[in-house]
């Protein structure tokens, strides 16, 4: 029998910890936050639907790393450090073992990454989170989509396409064997922030954003934001599906696996420019932080982006970005 | 017919506004913040659900309006000045009427309290409105729940109970003259968050709380918080009901009304405690930021919340506060 809670106990014993950077814990009107002198606060919110952002049968506790992840990505996209969070939950019912699952999942990556919740709200409604993270970044060195220059190399740290190909699966578009899903779906469920090397990029990277929509569309943004273009190599991207290079992968047609790298989206990776000088220390600095990256192309004064095949020649093919109202 | 749009050009169209408080505008990563020297940052979410903040049919702009008013509401509480907020909005489609009158409703109440949109998110789900606001307040000086002192009067600025007791009129658990009805409802759809009267007070309150889940309940946490008990006087509370002095106001029971003025919620309304020596101060300071404050009781000791009959009797009767899961 599921076990129901009334909202300030639902509160009191799943989401209320001690607090060291706000002056007050969960519980005012408003937390409080000062960013120690010198410092920016740099601000995200992202929310989480049920049939967009996870399937219905999702582990509640992957969800709530999830939910957490995908909004550490967006600092990391900045270069900050993760400092705290709001959450605001809308849940069917309030469902004990549920809420026990999800702050396990969500406080684990939060104190992994010294990110303490500090205020929020839950309401009864269709499943719903929305959370708000704050980090710091010394004034004026954020990393921004719009600092990319030509010449820049473009790069992409981890892996891209699984999370995408691993819910096509999952949707039942096509089969995959099971060690080859399990270890897609990973990516899909639990997405790893690369908190670590946003910072460490700053000073070194000119641009940055972090892949949530899918690469085309969202290096699209940095080459927007800079007013500058870009030419890739797939033999590059193609490297990025980690599936790929799994000894029981199956036959799926390469486009199809292309469109999962190029256009698939939920990979939570950043994808960042920096000088061609600066090509020894990234690899250096991706080192240092544990994160692989690999270089895919270069920024062009030629506006648009364009894909160059393994022969050379331009690719024909578009793969268009995630909207959610498409 | 209505209109689809994609999800960039509805954010391009609707929500991006020129910006000045934040070094960034809508449309990278994060958005930057930096308190002025000496101010902390107070932060609040609110998630507004349908069926529970708001009924199917209600006006889209007024929607607008109340999403960031309670939100500021919870500024007010605290004595900060607001600065800026997010917006991450769940829409079932991309409907362009309704995120033109709802961004009309937001903007005017933004505007008018020089609050800027600086980032956010938006999905295609079961509408979901969740606004992360945030504030500015001189370090070490915001109004908290926990400073009520014994002997502190308990005031309440502007109506209590006109929204509940609108509500229970649209879910027809009781009807009212029309004009009483209009004038109630604006009370549920379209609240006056007190943000003049919560900075003003800083200095003078002792505690304060935005009143959103009933008077009883809300004052029970600044009890809590403060470690003291409170009597009030049911003669002063029934006064807030603005209905109640309505020339064509209709026979409703009279422990109907009490329930909606001492528990019926939605409010956003500052109930706030300070020292009687300050009675005087706290009347002018309400008369210069235009807002009524009424005085309706007294902290004491004795732990508990005790009601005040019109005889001086204690009152047996139990309102409970509003709890989402009860």
């Amino acid at each position: 029998m599921k076990q129901s809670l009334g909202e300030f106990e639902l509160i009191r014993r799943y989401f209320q910890r001690p607090v060291q950077r706000s002056p007050l814990g969960v519980g005012d009107d408003c937390a409080l936050l000062a960013p120690a002198p010198g410092m920016q606060l740099a601000v995200s919110s992202d929310m989480l639907v049920q049939g967009r952002h996870f399937l219905p049968d999702v582990d509640p506790r992957l969800l709530g790393h999830k939910a957490l992840a995908v909004n550490l990505s967006d600092l990391a996209a900045c270069g900050a450090r993760p400092l705290a969070f709001t959450l605001a939950l809308a849940l069917p019912r309030a469902d004990a073992a549920w809420c026990q699952a999800f702050s396990t999942g969500l406080f684990e990556l939060a104190e992994a990454h010294n990110c303490e919740l500090i205020g929020g709200d839950t309401t009864q409604g269709t499943l719903n989170i929305c959370i708000t993270v704050f980090g710091e970044v010394p004034s004026g060195r954020a990393l921004l989509r719009s600092g990319a220059q030509v010449g820049d190399d473009i790069w992409v740290s981890g892996n891209l396409g699984d999370a995408r190909l691993a819910l096509d699966v999952l949707l039942r578009q096509h089969m995959l064997p099971a060690p080859v899903l399990a270890q897609a779906r990973q990516r899909l469920e639990a997405p790893t922030p690369r908190v670590a090397l946003g910072q460490a990029l700053r000073g070194i990277a000119n641009s940055a954003i972090d892949v949530s929509d899918g690469l085309l569309g969202d290096l699209g943004h940095i080459l927007h934001a800079s007013g500058v273009g870009a030419s890739i190599d797939i033999s590059a991207t193609r490297k990025l599906l980690r599936a790929g290079s799994h000894p029981l992968m199956s036959a799926i047609a390469t486009s199809r696996l292309d469109a999962c790298t190029l256009a698939g989206g939920d990979d939570y990776e950043l994808c960042f420019t920096a000088p061609v000088a600066q090509r020894a220390n990234v690899e250096a600095t991706a080192r240092a932080c544990q994160t692989p990256v690999t270089r895919i192309g270069s920024i062009e004064a030629l506006p648009g982006l364009r894909v160059f095949g393994p022969d050379g020649q331009l690719m024909p093919q578009r793969w268009p970005g995630f909207d959610h109202f498409a």
